[in-house]
């Protein structure tokens, strides 16, 4: 029947603008039920389940069994760590699996069996599930005694398949690989030449006096091929050289070389070829983008056309106003974005809109959302509206940037002054009085500009709730202080008392008046600019700092796994005796010096990992898996940061010139914004040809 | 008279070509004795001299007092330095200030009087010399007992001014500076921000226990400072934050903010605001030479146009052949180049040329060489021609390599069974043996090579030179040590005779063959690729190399009059006590962790100052001297280097895909060449508009 054909159509539009807004493929199913059914799976709460689950089953390994999710991470004094009884995590895990499960067929129903064979991530999702479910089972009936916990390293995948733009990024890099493999090896030959050279040259000497550096350094391969991989992350820098340079100064000529040949030229290389490989890719995902959204849109225009009965002759094709204000009704989109639609659409007048009509319409998507400030309220009284300019005025806000400095200046000058007192001696009097002091000015401020410009007003700008938010909490903190400790007066030093003591109070609401100083960037040119830049930065970041946990992940995971025995034999050890404990922290102190380079992100595992290094064997797996993760975490991605942070600065740099002085107006910018002058309109026949071979969608002509 | 005007025409033509060539300035007077002097003064000889005097001044600094050039560096062992008599340093530095004068007033004189009021760097030239000399007087009138010498760290002044490349760098460095001062002041910020908190923080509790935080690293503002400095270049990275992690794991994130802040972000914004402001750099320098060679040719043209009489009337001006030739026999430049002119000119057959014609002629200039390698040997007996295809082929490289391969292997096999042997317990039979064949096999390959190819051929190519080099040297080697030892068989260790002992002969071969090692880097293509890159580099780093070699001077000359009296204090200190050494040496480790860095250059001043941490007065002092260094040569200088490494890079990866594949003829590019596609010639107008600029030369149009 034509009604149901007519609501189908209806639906089918509603999707594919909705697809076009999201920037998603619109290469699913798209009869009646599988709409239903895709509307439904991208639904919020639907995605917001998924992510839920995601997070869960990557939370789940800070309190499974060798966690150590404890507030000190001392192991002399830290507490065991709570043991969940076996049963209660595998169970929470079955059920993420289970929602992975209903994901996974969810996905590939949509997308039909065709493409089903053609998507590979798809097949390793079904075959992440398949390995973690027998898993599941085998640790199961072991009763979680087993020590080998494959889906555990494989959890970040499910975080990896969920994002396209992690995907994507994904993609890049490998396609980046190739070249920064060539570098890699580079270095391997710069590395292992070198190794040899250092060998011969530093050989052992029949004068024990004299072969101080092959001692220290070179006493055998692994040895010097450590001493000289540490020199390349310079962090032995001139110690290792120390020994041989004091023998004879020409002995530096070799180290010198070495350094500058890898540190200076080849890693500087990876940064140079990984820019070159990334330089366009902001611009092509983006590219990549605009084509979906377009793509979407003329989807719905065709399948909207084909709706009102055109004759066959006619040339061209038209969507009739009723059929998309339909559409429109029942689309899920920004509330502000649907309102400029339907204007437009009311403005054009028009009983039927073509194809150039249709997407101009929808072009209200690209735009800049226009950020207006409420109005200041009108006084009537002459002396409030004096009162309205005085406040009003830049020159008011930054009287309030000087006051913040001078509290800041106060500060420091107390912090000076008391740096060498005992806490005994400490006189909290001085710092209270002029905190209370300040903070009664900030509170004016606060009230004063409220008064000048409306509450509406000023909670619209960002700065002023940042302040406002601060001035608040330091009130309450004050009156806090003030109503357990009493006021301020010489020899306020009072016991504890209450739930912090008087000294841990100051130091609080001094913390926060340090952070309250941030208030001066926007007021800066340059640190706005470069602050700005930080943010997009940021948000361009998310995939590749997705990538970065998932990577993370894996390996934090197998190195509790590896080397979870061994830190039991050395907490023991450690236990035990306080003269080992000395010779672990030397031993740790000059030999894996290196390890500080990854003392970033989870201090824990390689504070294990260090006592390991002790034990020569197992020193050189953890050597293997720690150079591996310098080489992904400091070389390979620092890198790809550096690359993306060009790229990022050097556009905004370049717009910084043509840019309209900070009006009222705000534009809230986003990266398709960012590149819009460059960016290419897809063309008709690009876009036809694309819909043409839409697996599901049959169209008319 | 004509015939002397015709005489100064000719002889300015030819200045104003050589000014061409080497892409010199053409503002300078155009008399005939000035044309003489110009000549002179920039002849070989002149430019030696004055390059030998400006090494010469600069090396003065390793022979006088307060120098420490000895061959071991360490204070215990080493003799005292030569100390020469005053007024032998002082002669010849007298006689290069006269050098110097002398060259400043040809060059005054030059330019003439009213370009050298415009002049700055003639200007301080002569600052810089008068207060030289004064300084110098006063330092002969003190009989050379006085401290102070500030002509010493004025003297790489003198260096700077005489490189053209070098004073063009520094005009770009400064005008990017403005940007890098804003982003060191966000640096400050961040920095004096985090020191606050830090202080707040980790301030000092009564629980003696809990402070290990401060004790170690935030004691006072000093303390803290420099921790969180240190922190920023990262030599201290997990250390720092162990205490206040082992205490509560939340502190870790105060550390890690820290460091994405201003190591992540801040550090590499340096890196995108220095590559922003030279992306253009090379391009412009290049640009600016082209124009300096244009008006060169142009102003010769005119010139010698204005030799031949022609009608006033005429539209265009020609210049005859004869004159042209005249001039071309006179100038100085590249043979290959004059020959190729003198070919075009003779094929030209014209009685006159136009301007474009003789632009044309001398585009020769701009060419790539094309070098032909002589041809091989005909050899008439089958046998041999036979012997020539064989050995010519490549695959007779490639099994080269794999022998240098093997050998390396074997050399490395060795390396790691004879480790931990005492050096009694050593056999050189094994090693001396199979070098022994190797040797033998590369001689024979070198042999087999000439045969092919005849000497002049394999000549020609710098792989076989740097293979054929070192292919003697080893044979030469292996032959001194048969002579002197004997050949070899097991137990083959003798005492030591002659000047080297067997091990040592035996490990200088070995590091040879290492070293040969490098001839397989032409037959990969990604490492010549590098290698070329980093060829290309290092010609146009040389200006920003001076620069920085400017700055250490004036820098090490510094901190040697600083900090001298101190270092001997120490010297005292460090002989008569072993127990201050170990005081000394756990200071060092603990607290100047950051004058690591700056272990590369000179690590004799670093040695001397090490001592001086130790008091405290001092050490500030020192700090502030380090930290300068550290920004300009750790932070400023290598993002200046990563720069240039993008630049180069991304434009020799671009051009790679269209290159043809390497054949016989090897190009040899230059900068120039490497931008010619993007370069602009000057048009006619601008040529014509400097060169009535010119403030000696009166074109008679």
């Amino acid at each position: 029947g034509t009604g149901a054909d007519t609501n189908l159509y209806i639906n089918q539009a509603i999707v594919f603008i909705e697809d076009a807004i999201q920037y998603r493929s619109i290469n699913h199913r798209v009869d009646s039920k599988s709409l239903w059914l895709y509307r439904w799976y991208y639904s919020r709460t639907c995605q917001w389940i998924l992510s839920l689950t995601i997070t869960i089953i990557l939370a789940l390994a800070f309190i499974e069994k060798p966690s150590s999710l404890t507030i000190t991470s001392d192991v002399r004094y830290r507490l065991p760590a709570w043991n969940p009884p076996c049963g209660l995590t595998e169970s929470i895990e079955l059920l993420c699996f289970l929602v992975f499960v209903a994901d996974v067929s969810v996905k590939s129903y949509l997308i039909g069996w065709e493409e089903f064979w053609k998507n590979k991530w798809l097949m390793a999702y079904i075959l992440t599930l398949i390995v973690s479910l027998t898993d599941w089972i085998v640790s199961l009936s072991f009763f979680c005694t087993e020590n080998v916990r494959i889906r555990r390293i494989l959890r970040p995948f499910f975080l990896l398949q969920n994002s396209s733009m992690m995907k994507k990024t994904l993609k890049s890099i490998n396609s980046t690989l190739p070249e920064m493999a060539s570098v890699v090896l580079l270095l391997a030959v710069h590395l292992s030449l070198f190794t040899m050279f250092a060998m011969l040259l530093f050989a052992r000497t029949k004068d024990g006096q004299q072969d101080k550096e092959w001692v220290g350094y070179f006493r055998n391969l692994p040895d010097s091929l450590t001493s000289l991989l540490v020199l390349l992350t310079t962090a032995n820098n001139p110690d290792v050289m120390l020994p041989a340079y004091s023998k004879n100064r020409a002995y530096s000529v070799f180290f010198i070389l070495f350094t500058v040949l890898g540190n200076l030229f080849l890693m500087n290389l990876l940064t140079a070829i990984i820019y070159n490989q990334f330089r366009g890719y902001l611009l092509k995902s983006v590219q990549s983008s605009l084509f979906r959204r377009r793509l979407g849109i003329r989807a719905a225009f065709e399948v909207l056309s084909s709706l009102k009965e055109t004759p066959a002759n006619a040339q061209q094709s038209y969507v009739s106003f009723g059929a998309l204000l339909q559409v429109l009704q029942k689309v899920e989109m920004d509330s502000r974005c649907k309102q400029a639609i339907m204007r437009s659409l009311k403005m054009c007048s028009c009983d039927q809109l073509s194809a150039a009509q249709f997407q101009k319409l929808f072009e209200e998507l690209d735009k800049d959302a226009i950020k207006q400030h409420p109005p200041s309220p009108q006084y009537q009284s002459h002396f409030l509206q004096k009162m309205q300019f005085a406040f009003r005025h830049p020159y008011f806000g930054y009287l309030g940037n000087v006051v913040a400095l001078a509290n800041i200046v106060s500060i420091c000058v107390v912090l000076v002054m008391d740096a060498d007192k005992q806490p005994s001696e400490r006189d909290d009097f001085f710092l209270g009085a002029i905190n209370c002091f300040f903070i009664l000015y900030y509170l004016l401020e606060m009230l004063l500009k409220i008064l000048a410009m409306g509450l509406k007003r000023y909670l619209s700008y960002p700065s002023n709730r940042f302040d406002g938010l601060l001035t608040v909490i330091l009130l309450i903190l004050e009156i806090a202080t003030f109503a357990v400790y009493g006021f301020p007066h010489p020899g306020w030093r009072p016991e504890f008392l209450g739930l912090l003591s008087l000294w841990d109070m100051v130091r609080l609401v001094n913390m926060l008046i340090v952070f309250r100083f941030l208030r001066i960037i926007p007021n800066m040119k340059f640190m706005a600019l470069v602050v700005t830049t930080l943010l997009d930065l940021v948000k361009n970041l998310r995939a590749f700092a997705g990538i970065l946990v998932v990577v993370f992940y894996a390996f934090a995971i197998t190195g509790i796994m590896l080397f979870k025995g061994a830190a039991k034999f050395f907490l023991l050890l450690f236990q035990t005796s306080f003269y080992i404990e000395k010779v672990v922290v030397l031993y740790f102190k000059e030999k894996c010096d290196f390890v500080a380079l990854l003392g970033h992100f989870e201090a824990e595992v390689i504070y294990c990992l260090l006592y390991l290094l002790f034990v020569n064997l197992i020193c050189r797996w953890a050597k293997i898996y720690f150079v591996a993760w310098w080489l992904i975490s400091s070389v390979i991605w620092v890198n790809l940061f550096i690359a993306l942070l060009l790229e990022n600065f050097i556009h905004k740099w370049d717009r910084r010139c043509h840019r309209e002085p900070l009006s009222d107006i705000e534009y809230q910018r986003t990266v398709e914004l960012m590149f819009r002058d460059v960016l290419e309109e897809p063309t008709e026949e690009e876009l036809m040809e694309k819909l043409h071979q839409h697996p599901h969608l049959q169209l008319c002509r």
